[in-house]
């Protein structure tokens, strides 16, 4: 691994962002010794390395199987490259555990423990994989008592390389990643995806909740074609929400903390919290309408309950892209704070 | 500019896939003079500062406009890189005329006539600029006789330039760009926009299109936030067809060469034949099951006649992709090509 490559600068960058969020109460994770860095080390290079095995596969080897249904695809480079990561960190790290999209494909149980667990999926955007469309990533979650310690997204095709250390920032080839921080609803980008289901009641539910979203209106709907991009993009501060059901935790484990650790907030679909087991995820940036640092963020979120960081401003936003949404599409005016609180309270 | 940047093998390509698809009958273009060839040069060279302008201005000049809708953006940007590129142009080819979108916007005619014409959208995708969302191009046309003689597309975030002369192929940073071979619609990626419109009848009759579309069903529906990278995407194999109405002759006149010029069809989404100031648009792959050339492809065009090419096999697939689908959506089963036959003749 080339550690120009993997952002030569992030130690100092790192050393620099923590500086900034605790300010004069800095006692930094940077000098503090960190049991996971040389797991997560390891992840960064073997994603690299299985990003190279899917680059080249994009030349000679794209042969489709099919799984849940006609769209829902597998190629042999999906397992292959799973085969690559799990081998590769079974010789490291032999007492840990692992949850692979193709291991689990192929029988294995999706149970996550308190061990030490390795979450990847080794092509996550496989039907972009299988049509060269530009966005393929490898996404590497490590989760021990069931938190997530590291993630790692390698986007293979755009060679950038999303990383995320818990409490200590999220950065893309080395460059720290901070969400956006645009609060009105009007001005957001969306994220989502039709998914792989070609179910009628499901493909209605989806548009339906599409076309209130859209017509709210925002500025616009995205969909990268994988969930680690997804979330990626919303760390960039590129899209201010993303949301989908019908997720699995391989797909959004890496994710998560990078937009967790960007500045962003995670929940389920009807406001609660996040269950990366649960096949649903909101993923948003979180800034209010003033300026705030995230050290400011983290402060406050140490003073409030869960309950009330629910209703923080920007959570708030989140928790009503999903369910809420049908509440909305006759409601042409009133600001949009109101209209949150009224999806939320009655 | 840098020869090496803009691909510096690109005249011993265009020579060599010059002899490949004339074999044999090789009189070939590539020692002819072209006329066109300084001004493709000037546009190619004025595309990547123009694109420098762009990355710049993400910076820090993204304050953000409105046009005919509230989600119809512009920027000072916008109107910046088009008198870049104008003025540019008007030093180096005082006779040549343009269409560009901001001085449409700003009250200029927008009339193609058989003058050469410069055609600019200097911004496809103002609203991913606002985002600095991945996909943003400068988009430069030009016609004869109302005829597009090249056609650039620089998408400036990927640092990718999409070229093509009429009659001498397409290209991607110097490779040369060959449009997907799947000719089986269910393998197939769409690409389409949602468009800037929120009327609720506009977005009704989009979302049922799509929603027969998705339910085909296809692979995958996808959209970049612009027309011209969504037509380099058509070109490059990555995505089968592009479609979408509402758009204007700025955000596909160079599209259209290139993805003509890699062996893709134009159409109006009525099968008819494409007319770029209609403001409508597909654009899709053409190949038919068996393994083509493209020499064999345009040996047959000249054989051909336009009734009888609007109904080879893709260009067939092509034709039911927007209004015919209203047709398809109750029929679950049947064959895709007389499905197709179906909708286009009865």
């Amino acid at each position: 691994m080339s550690k120009a490559k993997t952002g030569g600068n992030e130690d100092e960058t790192r050393k620099r962002v923590s500086r900034k969020r605790f300010q004069g109460l800095w006692v930094s994770n940077a000098i503090m010794a960190d049991v996971w860095q040389s797991s997560m080390d390891h992840a960064v290079a073997v994603a690299r390395k299985a990003g190279e095995m899917v680059r080249g596969a994009l030349k000679d080897d794209r042969t489709v199987m099919t799984k849940s249904s006609a769209v829902d695809l597998v190629t042999q480079t999906d397992q292959k490259v799973e085969q690559l990561i799990i081998q590769s960190v079974k010789e490291k790290f032999p007492t840990h555990r692992f949850i692979g999209e193709e291991s689990v494909a192929a029988g294995e149980s999706c149970n996550l423990t308190d061990d030490p667990t390795w979450i990847i999926d080794p092509i996550d955007g496989t039907t972009n994989f299988v049509h060269a469309f530009p966005f393929v990533a490898v996404s590497i979650g490590f989760s021990v008592n069931k938190q997530v310690e590291f993630g790692v997204v390698y986007s293979c095709l755009e060679d950038k390389m999303f990383t995320a250390r818990r409490g200590r920032g999220a950065f893309c080839n080395g460059e720290p990643l901070q969400v956006s921080e645009q609060t009105d609803i009007h001005q957001a980008i969306v994220a989502t995806e039709f998914g792989s289901s070609r179910d009628p009641v499901a493909v209605d539910h989806i548009f339906r909740s599409l076309r209130n979203i859209l017509c709210l209106p925002v500025h616009g709907v995205r969909g990268a074609g994988t969930a680690a991009i997804n979330m990626c993009l919303v760390a960039s501060g590129c899209v201010e929400v993303y949301y989908e059901i019908g997720i699995h935790v391989w797909d959004v484990a890496a994710g998560s903390l990078i937009v967790s650790e960007a500045g962003g907030v995670l929940m389920d679909v009807d406001g609660g919290d996040v269950d990366l087991m649960s096949r649903r995820i909101v993923a948003a940036q979180r800034t209010s309408n003033r300026q705030r640092s995230i050290a400011e963020d983290r402060q406050r979120d140490q003073v409030l309950q869960p309950a009330e960081r629910r209703r923080s401003t920007s959570e708030l936003m989140v928790s009503m892209y999903a369910e809420s949404l049908n509440f909305l599409s006759s409601d042409a005016c009133g600001c949009f704070e109101s209209r949150v609180r009224t999806c939320l309270h009655g």
